[in-house]
């Protein structure tokens, strides 16, 4: 079975910065858990494949993997395991993020494999028309991240707010039920609390939170524009 | 500093074999370890990303990863740093294996990333000249694996002798160093044997060991024709 | 501007077969052009990137290339640039073929750059829901070739009708224009009509006609059933 | 049987720029035999695949692909068969480009289709080792470009010469017959004649001549100092 969603969310991906790599993984992740403990928003991790076990061990808020490939237990050395993942205490999975992006009849069949192995499957985007046809292969969160805004600082919420009203429009079209966040850029509380008033049920943040002085309190300020 | 290597080795790749995920790669990582210590022989397990530190810890053999991408730490979503496996407590890591392979320049750049972190980088070839032409990039272990053998039970050693001799002339004409191994279709003490009469200093092994019923008594066998 | 669409229509794909290399190549062209001038229905050709200028000069039917790149004119060597099959005479293009598949977001951006140029877009998917996604993206043509059915001779239209209806239904959900092809394994004028009467608009065919020891019998025989 | 080469040479690459596509790109080849014909040095020209049949039917120069695949003929829809760029009348073929980078075991894959197919082969790479690890594979060439280069308008030849000659130091080690070529930013005839002086057999030039106001001018000035 699924774990499950709660919204609003707040999805930290660590990418492969070296602030968030080995037990700087850890001490993260716990800032994260303290800041969903304290303010009661869903605050999921999404650390590197060597670090999920030691991070999922450590903390009890949700542990995402930044990739799985679609394959089945086998001969595919030094690909992702969807079950591997979910060993090591997982329990959803970025997929097609716009560093890791895979071909379309891919990103059908992991979500398939997501639901096989019971992992929260969200996939990311990069504008409205793909983010509606995203909908239609039925993922359990669509992240939309303009990739000329990640990294920069300039969130999507403010300076693309009609790119994410214009998503939830087309996704809701084909799909009730899919959370829809956006991404890119988000670092401010104000950037979180943009994103929600224009209808989505979360952000998926990683410089903005990884590359921070003080990490948690930028989640709590995200955590406290949330409510 | 690199870890040191000692001839003969004996490696095991997991894969993403079931049987070789989570605490099974652990369980797995401890009869190799067994079967090392009582023998003296150098054994090495390369298991998923994902028990690289669970298994790094529960045993004193050397431990690999499957692959690492020649990336920089940053902003390299749902690839592999070299940092990263490193922290987890792997000292080397598979290149190149015929079911994840990689460019040309990619390899030679692996390699590097390999010798800034302190890693050993094994890289693995399907015939006598592309080993050859590896050799000029200065890896610490080639592997020689002939991809239509793999998985098949008919060792290498045994059905194309003329590939992993040909490959030590090859080698050594520019690379006084490399150790050379040799793997597909490994499963009896005597295909070991073998392949370090040929000249190699041992075996790269996989579904051989993974999938056997008993393991650790596969491995002293190994052991065994290996002294 | 785009050259227009007629329905219904079949595409024939010559992939890489030898029978369709070369001067083989405007030989099949013109077989289909004269199947096409006879019957009246829309016969477009698809002939490997060195063929198709040779190809258009040669006949007036249609001609679509098989791939093109989502680049602009400048450094990229080796890929497929919109405005050089344009040039050569084409005037649309296969895109995200099974055996050449590409990213999403990659799809998004041919679609775009066939928009530009004034190519029609083709999409070929594998099941009803990554139609309907593709739908969203709004190709001028969606064709669905289920892969397991490719080259085997057992028709799609025939093997699953419940595929191809599907496929109608969601994508109209969406998108009222898209033309629906279907494809795989379709060797039969019966083949044809049963895709016509599941509500299709035609066919997508490969070595059916390309192998087949008559091709223009082959396509008389589906230009009957077309009508 | 492969064409014959003749030293010294000049490679153009005309990558995907417009000034280089369609008409145009039989005009500048017009200009390369022009050149060719007036000097007595040998100048091949690679248009993009589109274009290799116009062009082999209006020069006498030999005409090279920019990349083929390691494919036999059959279901390869949107790939590069070697019999295809032949029968359009192209001699040889770049491989490995930095532009469209192949893994390793294609690199030895495509070297021996263009052997079964009588096509010259020319491997591009990007460093010193690297041009020995292809050496091994003896394509018929060896065309060093350092990446860094491309583009720029900086002779390899003046900005880097020790890389020229250690490249044709390793390669000899290991192959007496393989032409080696430089490349990346060649735009004055002392770039050539400084890449002749060091040991090289010619260059493999793109936008210095395909990008210069008068490339038949270009092409002159680069044969008067290759004498």
């Amino acid at each position: 079975m699924k774990a499950k969603l709660q919204t609003p969310m707040i999805i930290v991906n660590f990418k492969t910065y070296l602030e968030a790599t080995g037990c700087r993984a850890v001490e993260l992740a716990k800032c994260a858990e303290r800041a969903s403990k304290e303010s009661g928003v869903y605050i999921a991790v999404a650390p590197q494949f060597t670090d999920i076990k030691a991070v999922a061990e450590a903390v009890e808020i949700p542990v995402y993997a930044q990739h799985i490939d679609a394959i089945k237990p086998g001969s595919c050395t030094g690909h992702i395991l969807p079950e591997a993942v979910k060993q090591a205490g997982a329990v959803g999975t970025l997929i097609n993020h716009s560093e890791r992006q895979i071909k379309l009849a891919e990103i059908d069949a992991v979500i398939k494999r997501c639901n096989e192995e019971g992992l929260i499957s969200c996939v990311c985007t990069s504008n409205p028309p793909i983010s509606a046809a995203v909908a239609y292969l039925n993922p359990d969160i669509i992240s939309i991240e303009p990739p000329e805004l990640i990294g920069t600082g300039i969130a999507v919420s403010k300076a693309q707010p009609e790119a994410v009203t214009n998503t939830m429009k087309l996704v809701r079209k084909v799909n009730d039920e899919a959370v829809v966040l956006c991404g890119a850029g988000i670092s401010h509380g104000e950037d979180v609390a943009t994103a929600l008033r224009l209808g989505t049920y979360g952000v998926l943040v990683a410089s903005g939170v990884v590359k921070a002085k003080d990490p948690y309190s930028v989640l709590r300020e995200f955590t406290n524009s949330a409510k």
